[in-house]
């Protein structure tokens, strides 16, 4: 059993060693690798142990060989089909992002209450009636919810009592989904609440020091 | 001094009880908190502690009192101006997300290598080159990098030359910055990953389950 913590930091692991492959970098030391994730170099060679472990002492990690090991332990060697729940902004700019097939993520359709196009970037916009049929007659590995906030919690019930197991949530609310539900969220608004916290302390402390 | 992990969870917290302020609740119980948000009830006992603990045995928490002690905590009872770097699919959506004025955050202006259109939502788009002057110029709390991976860490150092202490960073890089200097990283791959990480598992399991 890995533990959530390691799960977590797995994706940054692979996300370095594959900039570092792009780079034509070939061996990596868990030092480097520490420095630049800004985590202790103990805590990289022990997380990596869990997998396998696949350093070597005075060489380092062969950079191709872990990114691919990675992968294969992310399920990135693999497709995925994904749909978008949500055609506003965030689900516009989802289905534009080039960035998911390179990771073997498709998306193959959005659905909205009022779809004004009927396609984006060449993907199906359908109506949101339509979800529930399209779930049942199609394999969906992912599903995204970027409606606003109100509707959220009705989707994911309509998403989930129709298969879906793997939630990407867009939407500021927390979804309470059954055990054998993954949800990840992208919580913007929390990760912007930190930077405002910061820049608060940073004022109080340069006031406090003048 | 505030452990790492607390600053981490004080804006679920916060957006949670906006949420019960939202629907009307006036009072709310640890218990019910740490259920919503997947902690333990004395997690969140403690957690709330840290910064006065105002719940009452057997009362619980007053929501609208938390709620906006939390708020001045994380520093949203003040304004913030934001700037965009990169107006492709991301930059455009956080240009027009509507969440970030009701809690204090006002998006500038946007810059971009290569601007289509002279403004997004009522916001200027400057070119790149103007980056150095406008940060000159005007008061910037929180910049957000949204270009291409490849250009973001020369638009971080440029940020940085230019006074900005805050990043809110949307691309898929590690940015190494100055101590004085705090990044975000929304990682949307690293979130997916994940995801894809649960799918493989739910899978394998269920295959070797038959």
């Amino acid at each position: 059993m890995i533990s959530e913590a390691v799960i977590k930091r797995l994706p940054r692991y692979y996300r370095h060693l594959k900039q570092l492959s792009d780079s034509g970098v070939e061996r990596v030391s868990s030092n480097k690798i520490a420095s630049v994730l800004n985590i202790t170099a103990s805590q990289v060679r022990q997380d990596l142990c869990n997998f396998g472990g696949f350093g070597q002492q005075g060489y380092g990690y062969d950079v191709a060989k872990l990114k691919n090991e990675l992968a294969a332990i992310l399920g990135l060697d693999k497709v995925y089909d994904l749909i978008i729940v949500g055609a506003g902004n965030i689900g516009r700019a989802l289905a534009g992002y080039k960035g998911f097939k390179d990771d073997g993520f498709y998306v193959r359709a959005l659905f909205d209450i009022d779809p004004r196009c009927s396609s984006i970037n060449g993907i199906k916009v359908y109506q949101m009636d339509f979800l529930k049929t399209y779930l049942n007659q199609n394999q969906v590995d992912i599903a995204i919810i970027a409606t606003q906030k109100d509707s959220a919690k009705e989707v994911a019930s309509e998403l989930i009592a129709n298969g879906v197991k793997s939630i990407w949530n867009f939407a500021p609310v927390e979804l309470e989904v059954p055990e054998d539900v993954t949800v990840e969220n992208i919580s913007m608004s929390e990760s912007l609440y930190v930077l405002s916290y910061r820049s608060k302390t940073r004022k109080e402390k340069k006031n406090s020091a003048q």
